[in-house]
């Protein structure tokens, strides 16, 4: 029988964002197993480097199996050091460099690389304006520099604009303003004053009034805000309101932020500051 | 001479992240090579993959070399297609997917896997009030349920507390509340009444004197808030608060907010719900 509990290392010179990332995707195919998860970054010197050799060798004599370690680090001397155990290795910029620097015919340099962080300085503080930016245009809280967002979100209460905002600025370095809109505004299918002008920027999230519905009762139970009658009015007139002035909108129900964001950047074609990790 | 400029596609059946970040650590250490990239996300019919894969192709048709693919792609059918073009393609899931399974003596599955979004609804639902917790508990807005945060951040003024919790939020789904401290609580190395009783939860921030006052200076020209006396002042008191009431803390002039949460994580051991992109 297959073992049911397996020990799993992220080894990184770096935040270790990355090993992560992929590790973690290579490992959802195997849902019966259950994956001791460790993450060892930042190993840039040979003391840590050894440390994390001894902690694998730990955990195989501990567990009597070989434990499974994802590796992005580049230095080869770091590198070789934590190789000096049993453990099954994938060694990702291993195994993709040698081919990629064949079809580039160039040599990878791996000194004073910054992948990460604050590499880029342009890119960087962009995204950290995008932050700051998104922080400050949450919920309609400031109207005065809508004009200067890459995108605004519009849609009902607890359609999961703010989460979404968020995401595209931590993830895409996008200033992404959202809107709430009144159910005044509602009412009369028209949109807030302060967004006239600004069409073109403006995406509509919808929800299923179901959904919304529940999301309601749990913040305030028994409100006429959560009943359905007004949660379906508000999806119907919204949805009504985005279709009449050619706004582009996704229903968000059955969708993560990162899945809004993804398709919101593939629907708008608008232009990204990528994290690089 | 090796070519200056080429194409490269990020193939995936979801968001992509995945297949970026990992590709993006991969095309770094070629500084010299100016890549276009694109994104190709959500290819998960065969009428998309055909799109994809003509797109490949004109690509190569277009600048004479043949274009360079990453793919994150699970569906054998779909990534067949996709590779029906001269590209040099680096396959990830296909590389470590074979070694994986006969290491964990288990099958891969690779239908109904969902590594990203809501596939563990647990999980997605900690991240996301994780991130509505921080919105709602930056720079001391509210104080009242700070008890309930992971983590409290503090610091002076614009070093970085805002941004980095709004990180520790989306990609570690943690609780990361920020509280200023005001100069009189600097002046007497005292903490704010809000947060006497949470310092196991505090973690301090701290910059250079230098660069604090270069970014205070853009935002308030020549006032006594940005003079370097001011600065030097608030970030000395800072830390000595710190080393006074044994709170741990970096400094974050030379960090991105990436560095900067991973390190946090690493010197706390706090616990995280991670982001499965």
């Amino acid at each position: 029988m297959a073992p049911r509990t397996r020990t799993v290392f992220f080894l990184s010179d770096h935040t270790g964002i990355s090993v992560e990332t992929l590790a973690n995707a290579l490992l959802a195919p195997f849902p019966t197993v259950n994956f001791q998860r460790h993450s060892l970054p930042f190993i840039d010197t040979i003391a840590k480097a050894e440390e994390a050799r001894e902690l694998i060798r730990s955990s195989h004599e501990l567990t009597g199996l070989a434990p499974i370690v994802f590796s992005t680090l580049m230095d080869p001397v770091i590198r070789a050091i934590t190789k000096q155990t049993d453990a099954l290795c994938f060694d990702f910029l291993e195994t993709f460099t040698a081919p990629l620097e064949k079809s580039l015919a160039v040599k990878a340099v791996h000194e004073d690389i910054k992948v990460h962080g604050l590499g880029k300085p342009n890119d960087y503080d962009d995204r950290i304006d995008a932050i700051n930016f998104t922080l400050a245009h949450d919920d309609g809280v400031d109207a005065r520099h809508l004009a200067e967002a890459d995108i605004i979100m519009i849609g009902v209460s607890r359609a999961a604009k703010t989460p979404t905002c968020v995401f595209l600025a931590v993830q895409y370095g996008i200033r992404a303003a959202n809107f709430p809109i009144t159910e005044d505004d509602l009412e009369h299918r028209r949109l807030p004053d302060s967004l006239k002008g600004l069409i073109p920027k403006l995406f509509g999230l919808t929800i299923d009034p179901g959904r919304i519905q529940q999301i309601r009762q749990e913040r305030r139970p028994d409100s006429r805000y959560a009943s359905l009658a007004q949660c379906q009015f508000e999806v119907r007139q919204a949805e009504n309101l985005y279709k009449n002035l050619n706004i582009p909108f996704l229903e968000t129900t059955h969708l993560s932020i990162e899945e809004l964001a993804a398709k919101i950047i593939q629907m708008t074609g608008i232009s990204r500051h990528n994290r690089l990790l």
